[in-house]
């Protein structure tokens, strides 16, 4: 047996046991990692430093860093978001109605925890808490494989949650770091199918395609954003250049974050330098069709096809002048990534037909994509966002983490 | 590009016009299919004549030559059902709840068709209908690639369905069938991710098993039943000998047939001869624990441990006596396949145990295991039993054949 597979099994049994598990029993074991954790500030901020220490020596970048530096306002978040979990309502034994059928069997349909997940993810130790908050939550066991520049913040966060579990009474294995961040550990969990029931991967694109090519345990892809604001010609180009602003400049950093901006040629005249002042005062880089160009002068750079499809994650946003709905929709379906789309419109048909017909986890009129979030959608947290379209398409919380069985109650029948 | 990617682009152009399809428009293809499936019987007849030739040149078994045949009645059968799908209500286009967000967004999640199905299945030429019809009911395009024996009859089949739904004005491509039969095709459709939305293996392990090794898109693994039924000590044992029966025996070829029976020790002396002589009207050989052998004699064979996991899928059943509930679900849990699953108790408390502590797709108290099906648990139609957790667990009816996208009606809100 692998490594993974050692730690498999023994998830396996914890997730055994979180079934069953009532809801007061997760809450406390969700309170009581939020106690520890504070208590424990020191040991973490200890092994965060090493991190950190090693991080400087390597050269990371600032903008990386500051994504694994914690403090103790951070650790506060940290144990805030624990909290906020527990105090969510427990998606698991929902039966939303039973039926009896004409030969008497009562038959529901009971959601259940998923059994074992596994997160493979990058660098921001918070992930490690509140993905396992959340799992834990929906009575899973999960198995955490985080990335390198991170496993000391990491492990000092598991070996708290795994103590406070225990002290509960629940499985220590509940929760558990992979030890081995290198590629090798990511491929035992591809194929430990016996003990995995479901991956998600968090992160770039290079972990994404790796895992959806070489993966034998189910996956839900997460992540990858190339997404539009559409400005249609009866607009309000003011909403629609703050809308614009926001979705590309907020983080652009985020899979939510606007990656094209389609204008009609209509308003494109008036529209365009409104947007670029905004733009400019994030120094944002625009490359844009020739129609583009001729209308803001040649600080726009040329797109490329390739711009299309891009994501940049930069302060950077491709620009194309569209003669009509219908090629601002075809191409959403060419080059996006189905995950958020916006129309900025005051026409009530093209609202609708952009509705119906982009084909994507989140589709907006007259909003910003950078709402597509588990929090700013109501469902309390996020495990991740997914951009395919088996189980969970979009945010996904607490439901997302959890399956169903069939229940039937019978007295003798046969068929 | 490979045949399969250019059946797949066809496809996925046709997923496009389906996904905005109305419900009337997709009813009345599927009435037309229907109609002209009734009116062309001698072609679907003459072209099963062909694959019936070579099978019985092929030493196919008689067994296996009846799953091909058709006839004027089984044509009749297929249409009816094509009729039944078309009075399903349309799964598409539901919105649970549009909720108002504190900023004021409006959020709702619609189901919204998969895409581009494809569904590798073996020699039963009706599944070539049934399958096509849901998936058009459900908006999505379908690639059918069936199995070599019913080559000729699918080819019939599928050919009348493109030219019926083109009378229509929806698009000949929303059903094809692959036309390449070699292992060859299969590969390819495990790799055609950018058209492919969701696969659908239906078929035996060995299938099942290379489409999960090697997979690059999105899959529903079904059809593998280890089923078991456990016979409490409070149990009415007339009852449980029925079921027993029943599970065993209506249709031993079927994944949801039970291929292990569990006994407490406590009744297995009264119990045991009860059920083998229902078992005997069927010859059904019997593999058992050195306890059963012990009570039922020597015409019992010893059961070995590989006994207890296989899929006999045949007049064959492993006994094994346990002295208690727990017993009977850690061998559930170790042996099953988490399928479908029974008790048989009158005992209050051991029938919610095995509800809750059972791990499967469906639980029965006091029914047997047979009645996992799409149709008997109120779906209307089934296009597979799903034995993953992710996205579908169970038979899988029309609203498993959709997904969902959130839709956000703003009025300028910026995040």
């Amino acid at each position: 047996m692998t490594a993974i597979e050692i730690q498999g099994a023994a998830a396996k049994d914890a997730a055994a046991k979180l079934m069953t598990c009532r809801t007061a029993a997760k809450n406390e074991a969700l309170h009581n990692i939020a106690r520890e954790l504070a208590e424990k500030k020191r040991v973490i901020l200890d092994a965060n430093a090493i991190d950190m220490d090693e991080a400087r020596k390597s050269g990371m970048s600032a903008a990386l860093m500051d994504r694994l530096a914690l403090d103790s306002g951070r650790i506060d978040g940290i144990v805030q978001g624990v909290l906020d979990v527990a105090s969510l309502p427990d998606p698991i034994g929902q039966v939303d109605k039973l039926e009896t059928r004409p030969n008497g069997l009562v038959i529901g349909r009971k959601t259940v925890p998923l059994g074992v997940i596994a997160i493979i993810y990058e660098s921001r130790p918070n992930v490690t808490v509140d993905v396992a908050a959340l799992c834990l939550k929906a009575g899973n066991a999960v198995i955490l494989r985080g990335g390198k520049e991170a496993f000391n913040s990491s492990n000092a966060f598991v070996e708290i949650m795994r103590e406070a579990i225990s002290k509960t009474g629940l499985p220590a294995d509940s929760v558990s770091l992979v030890q081995d961040t290198t590629r090798q550990s990511v491929d035992d969990i591809l194929n430990a199918s016996k003990y995995i029931d479901v991956l998600i991967p968090r992160g770039g694109s290079g972990l994404i395609n790796h895992v959806v090519a070489n993966a034998r345990v189910p996956i839900i892809e997460t992540g990858i954003g190339v997404c539009h604001v559409y400005v249609e010609s009866s607009a309000d180009l003011d909403m629609a250049a703050k809308i614009t602003f926001n979705a590309k400049c907020r983080r652009p950093s985020v899979c939510n974050a606007a990656e094209t901006l389609l204008v009609d040629s209509k308003v494109a005249n008036e529209f365009l330098p409104m947007a670029k002042e905004l733009l400019d005062s994030k120094n944002t880089e625009l490359r844009g069709c020739p129609e583009t160009i001729k209308i803001l002068g040649n600080s726009v750079k040329p797109a490329t096809d390739e711009d299309y499809y891009a994501e940049f994650l930069d302060y950077i946003l491709a620009v194309k002048v569209v003669n009509s709905i219908d090629e601002a929709i075809a191409h959403i379906g060419k080059y996006g990534s189905m995950h958020s789309e916006a129309i900025i419109t005051n026409d009530y048909s093209a609202s609708h037909r952009f509705l119906d017909e982009v084909d994507a986890a989140a589709v907006y009129v007259n909003a910003s994509t950078a709402f597509t979030d588990g929090g700013e959608f109501g469902l309390g947290a996020e495990i991740g966002i997914s951009t395919q379209k088996m189980h969970a398409r979009g945010p996904m919380g607490l439901r997302e983490l959890t399956t169903s069985k069939f229940i039937i109650y019978g007295n003798g029948q046969i068929r």
